[in-house]
């Protein structure tokens, strides 16, 4: 194994959930007969870092100033999801049940790790309430400690500015076993029953 | 996503046993916090493609025309261990109790796959049989159906160019439950049963 193969082993594992071992089974697989694939994939991803940035409205990846969803006049403005993470945007854009558009905090608030409300872009989501008719935010953080707190910072925080504020509905899963559900879920899914009709 | 970022996640998919999922986790990795780190991975990657060749005398990757063991004067010449990947020299490199010279096929004899002799590095092997004094030759192919091929056309190859060739003992692996041996294993351990000594 030579010093810049071992340093490629070592610079792969910056990827999560790769350690040493399959570093080292990528390394072989490339110098064994992907050399040309594994350089169209590094030109890619040098490609992707150098033009990737965050759209100016909402912050979410986007390789124009604006990202395909707020540059759009086919969804709704009057409805703004605020969700945690791109890949948030990702998952709610695949049950195309969602029409309106989003605002990406990348994070939660975090004291401990020095984490406050100017590192999410709450600055940018004040000019965008401003600037649009937003009749209803939808706070999708994570029901997480960290991401429930981060939600109730943002209902006080835009109480009064918008009309309207919800949250995703909790409860149990579709599909679950009743046996898997733990007790928390099955609280929220008691509170929150709903009444048949025909 | 971008169509930057779908081009980045399918082109991800390259590496063995990561698939569509796994590629999007890593790119929201990379455009989370870590643009630096995936940075100097793709530059390392790129100068790795374009520096590592194979050895000129054993084929083992290399970023010199001779690899650190052919050009180690420490090593033992007289005797050479042909394997089928470069990673199987790390892992008789790793046990300390090998400290001759290596020769690597980069793949083992399949008709099936059109993969002869030559493609293999036959003529490379027998130029270094004839400029190096070698006295054995341990084939360390696998004990699959095409490593077990390989290596008696290589025994049929070398038979009367090498005064002793040698395959490495199975048996028993240390540790290992009789349990759980399978009776290829066993039967091996058998015939190559050994007296024991005071």
């Amino acid at each position: 194994m030579t010093p810049l193969l071992q340093k490629l082993i070592h610079s792969f594992q910056f990827l999560p959930g790769i350690g040493e071992k399959t570093a080292q089974r990528f390394v072989h697989h490339i110098f064994g007969h992907q050399k040309h694939l594994a350089q169209g994939f590094a030109e890619t991803l040098l490609e992707a870092i150098e033009k990737i940035k965050h759209c100016q409205r909402c912050q979410n990846l986007s390789e124009d100033d604006l990202c395909q969803i707020c540059a759009s006049s086919e969804r709704d403005e009057s409805i703004l999801c605020i969700v945690e993470h791109p890949s948030n945007v990702s998952i709610f854009e695949s049950t195309q049940s969602y029409d309106g558009k989003y605002f990406v905090l990348h994070g939660v608030l975090s004291p401990i790790n020095g984490v406050g409300p100017q590192d999410l872009g709450i600055g940018k989501l004040d000019i965008l309430l401003k600037q649009h008719p937003i009749k209803e935010v939808l706070i999708a953080t994570s029901s997480k400690v960290e991401g429930e707190a981060t939600a109730y910072y943002l209902y006080e925080y835009l109480n009064d500015k918008v009309a309207k504020i919800t949250r995703p509905a909790h409860g149990l899963p579709i599909g679950g076993s009743l046996d898997y559900i733990d007790g928390q879920t099955l609280t929220r899914a008691l509170r929150g029953r709903q009444e048949m009709v025909d």
